[in-house]
């Protein structure tokens, strides 16, 4: 359905929309922000940037800084929420790290989850095809994926999921392999229930595993040495993923950064974003 | 007083300090923000940001972008605080654009506030002094001043009442001629008494009129159109302290650059940032 625009900005001589829609995909009406470059292109190029844990929309829009780069490149970015809001679920609200502020990019099978927390439908079809009706310029053939933590996660298992469908992929501190970290044990445990076959589907490490299409860009992360979700936690885990994928071929290979001292914050993130914002504006066709 | 780290955050390959120590000025724990650069120098010239009314010294921290171009050329930033805070005053915490957050970078000499807001010294005398202290790579004797409304006028008039000792001033919808709108005139009469000879002294409209020291920089000035605070409400009023530069012969001139659909918020001085950067990086004898 079509978009409401709440807000029409200006930044960086671009424009910044705040809209919200009502997906069928959750039953709920969503947020998104989308930053339009100041292109004459009418086949702008898209990054679409998936937040982690607890993040709206806003949060990235606000301090990622990917929007200079969105402008110096030419490409469109999208930033939409992580999880329905006000779907009125018993617990949905009870966790920083589940339910509300953490829909995983997953499509819930479980039965009280699954009517509305269909993350993964949302992001990769329903979404995108909105968005191509509402903004004519935007080039939905030619797009690209990018997230921190749970949207880190949500961006290397949309790829590898749609072999062909994003023309490259990156994350910071991704949650790399969901099925054997605390994090994800929780989150797909509600949504996709104890089988962990179905969690397999979504999980990157597996995913790479068994990724036979010829498409093999190289895959970018950075990893803040200092994050205590990595060096503690163990909720992010890329080395696993780098390990899945050196033993499965993927051609393009994974270029891992560990970067020294820095954390799992916003200030990580916009540190980076000019080399994710480069990778992509190479294989999306862009140059400065 | 010696400063309290309480956070150190790697970002843009330089540090990020968290600070808070207990002012002589204010008579409170000010909270202030550092960056520094990936520099070697050390004698690491500083750019000082203002920020506007209801900030803390984490909003522009967060999403002014200021960093990057302080790696860039090699400039540190300080982001103090727009008030005391906690100085239990009546009335103290009861406007948004009053009182807490909203020190107006003035001595206040009424009786009611004299004993705590005393932004003017703190900012351009205590803290400078304090920092330099604790950050011996930082040279203080080469400074430039910057910032947003309230910090747009709070960097205005301490260039231009303290001659000679910051390089140059840039401003962000600088409140320009406090003594003639409401925000300067509900903070003036509070913190000043009715007396309007005591206004001129900060106002930079009037300040500019007498300026008479040779130090006399290009001011930079952007301005945003569609900001509701200029078009409708004028409380900035650029244009009247233009006409004053011009009707005192001011050497460098100001530069004003009213950018035409751009808002009041973080995402206009994001957009800026750069040009900012670039003109206090020239005086301060820095290059890309």
């Amino acid at each position: 359905m079509s978009f409401t625009i709440n807000a029409e900005i200006s930044q960086f001589h671009g424009k910044l929309y705040k809209l919200s829609h009502e997906s069928t995909s959750t039953k709920t009406k969503m947020d998104v922000n989308v930053f339009v470059p100041p292109s004459k292109s009418t086949k702008i190029p898209v990054l679409v940037y998936l937040s982690g844990l607890t993040c709206t929309p806003n949060n990235a829009t606000e301090k990622s800084f990917f929007q200079y780069f969105a402008t110096k490149y030419g490409f469109a970015l999208v930033f939409p929420d992580t999880s329905p809001r006000g779907a009125n679920i018993e617990g949905e609200d009870d966790s920083w790290d589940f339910g509300s502020g953490a829909g995983f990019y997953v499509d819930a099978t479980t039965e009280k989850w699954s009517k509305n927390y269909n993350m993964y439908s949302y992001v990769h079809k329903e979404l995108l095809t909105e968005l191509s009706k509402q903004f004519p310029t935007l080039d939905f053939e030619n797009i690209s994926l990018s997230g921190h933590s749970m949207g880190g996660f949500g961006a290397l298992s949309g790829f590898l999921s749609n072999p062909g469908k994003y023309k490259s992929v990156s994350a910071f501190a991704p949650i790399s392999n969901p099925s054997t970290c605390p994090w994800g044990e929780k989150n797909f445990g509600n949504y996709l229930g104890e089988d962990k076959a179905a969690w397999y589907k979504y999980d990157p490490t597996h995913l790479i595993a068994d990724y036979k299409h010829e498409h093999q860009p190289t895959i970018l992360i950075h990893q803040g040495s200092a994050d205590g979700f990595y060096a503690k936690d163990h909720q992010l885990q890329p080395e696993i993923f780098v390990d899945a994928a050196k033993k499965a071929g993927y051609k393009g290979g994974v270029e891992l950064h560990v970067a020294e001292g820095y954390d799992h914050s916003y200030f990580f993130i916009s540190t980076f974003a000019e080399e994710h914002a480069k990778h992509h504006a190479k294989y999306l066709g862009l140059s400065e």
